[in-house]
């Protein structure tokens, strides 16, 4: 990628920042100006090794390396903003995460020590995309959204006034872990029972799939022996499969219900659904807004549904909106 | 009552706001200082005539009679914070009070015109009983609260960092509105189906106790011919009733749900119970707090409950929270 460094002001290097989304496997990163264009974008992978003690190192020296190649001082970098994968106070503080070996961590600080960068904030990453689609991507133009991500996981992220809502132990937005069916035998991974999770992830639409399929003799396309998942569910509700189409009406209900409860509390402009589900399109906020009318008081009603835009970039971009937001 | 309008530096007059809660029958006024000692409370009627166009002129010939009666001059006030049962926006626009009969009001406006204070700020009743009894009453010592009052009603208010979190359109904090049992056949007056409301006011319990009943022949003092109330069920429940005490499970079962629904998605530092119904006492708070704890993520269990301190009073302080807040 070629990148111009220079400004309309005549060759003076314009004011950069960076973002960063720490994952399990791989950290990605962002390097933006602050209107909010990407200049590059790279990988590094996850060292997990040591309880993650090195996780932090190789950020730093990664960026400290694109500083040098273009001859940014610690000075002229507006700052770092990082998402991890863990609750994060509003001070910065990374209370625990699991996923990188990660106990309490000070990251702003360690960061700051070893790239010399004054302006570091840290937050979480589900949160941090949320920021991240209302200022580049499906929440653009609006200040108050509540993005929902359906992958592996089903995470949340709350944007009030163009701020993150962090809560008071950072564990704010956790929409995934609503419970939304008090009859559920099936334990979802937090141990609770009948979390959203167990619904709207992809794993949970192909659990629900089989156990609609199970308990109708009703022919499917689903039926079929190549393995279930989420995207066949929707390929075959888009092709009219019945079956397929009362499990969407299934996944539909729960999130909906769910986002009902999210909009009693907060009263946002629009919704964001992201995450892997959402690319089947507008099925999926179609299923969603019916049950959503139907769980919330008038004051409520008609809320936008949108789809995330960013992918997997929405935590760089996120990240990087941090450290240049009012 | 008997005010000392001097302060300790010899005589000067110290700075005082006002707190104004309107209701559908009366409004409440109270005149404090800085600290939040109320130096003065007293109520007018509510003159609902004509589309309630009396109210605000009302409220304002009020506070200007004991601004003279006192020689406070408008500068000399700081502020005067207002009420209102409907829903706010964020810049103090009314959006309608069926109650009062109000359609889009704005009421700072109005109120600056007629008593020449320029700091007037606006919000909904809930949400300044919140404020309220964040500042100086169940929730003292706290910046992010979420409470909720249980009278012939349910209302919802949160305070984030000492705010009021209002919500896009001024509906933020509807907690009696969530719905809590989507099997339930009655209607709410919202027109929805399972609304916290149906099982956590006063009707509500008295709602449950009547199914529970009708649905026993189990012997009950509640099956006595007095009037059935919360009150009673409370009271009887204290006494070892059978009945009364599965009616308060099931009303706690409801709204330790809709309290764990709030938590997942705002991480409050503390609840604050209020209204008629949590003048039963610690009763309250522990039917509550047992399926709070079942229905949350691990990051968000061990909350505190606390019950509200300020009964009716809670609105005046909080309106009057406002005009001096930071």
């Amino acid at each position: 990628m070629r990148i111009n460094m220079t400004d309309g002001a005549g060759g003076k290097m314009e004011k950069l920042c960076f973002g960063v989304d720490i994952g399990g496997t791989t950290i990605k990163l962002g390097m933006f100006n602050i209107d909010g264009e990407i200049k590059e974008k790279w990988e590094i992978t996850t060292r997990k090794a040591d309880n993650g003690k090195y996780i932090l190192e190789d950020i730093s020296t990664s960026i400290l390396g694109k500083m040098s190649r273009y001859d940014i001082a610690p000075e002229k970098c507006v700052g770092i903003g990082i998402g991890v994968p863990g609750p994060v106070t509003k001070d910065g503080t990374v209370l625990k995460c699991v996923n990188l070996g990660w106990g309490v961590m000070s990251v702003a600080e360690k960061v700051h020590e070893r790239t010399k960068v004054k302006n570091i904030k840290v937050a979480n990453d589900a949160n941090v995309a949320a920021l991240g689609e209302m200022w580049k991507g499906g929440g653009a133009g609006y200040k108050n959204i509540v993005m929902v991500t359906l992958g592996t996981g089903v995470g949340g992220g709350i944007i009030i006034d163009g701020h993150i809502l962090t809560g008071y132990n950072g564990a704010a937005g956790e929409i995934g872990h609503i419970v939304v069916n008090s009859e559920e035998e099936d334990e979802c991974g937090c141990s609770k029972h009948g979390c959203l999770e167990q619904y709207a992830s992809a794993k949970g639409i192909v659990r629900i799939a089989h156990r609609i399929l199970d308990s109708t003799e009703e022919p499917s396309m689903l039926r079929e022996p190549k393995r279930l998942s989420a995207k066949k569910v929707f390929d075959m509700a888009k092709e009219g499969d019945k079956v397929a189409i009362r499990v969407i009406d299934s996944f539909g209900r729960y999130l909906g219900l769910a986002l009902a409860h999210v909009a009693q509390v907060v009263d946002p402009e629009v919704f964001v659904i992201g995450g892997g589900v959402s690319r089947a399109g507008q099925i999926v906020t179609d299923a969603v807004s019916k049950y959503y009318e139907e769980n919330v008081m008038f004051a409520l009603k008609n809320k936008q549904f949108n789809l995330a835009e960013l992918g997997n970039e929405a935590g760089i971009y996120g990240s990087a909106r941090m450290v240049i937001e009012k």
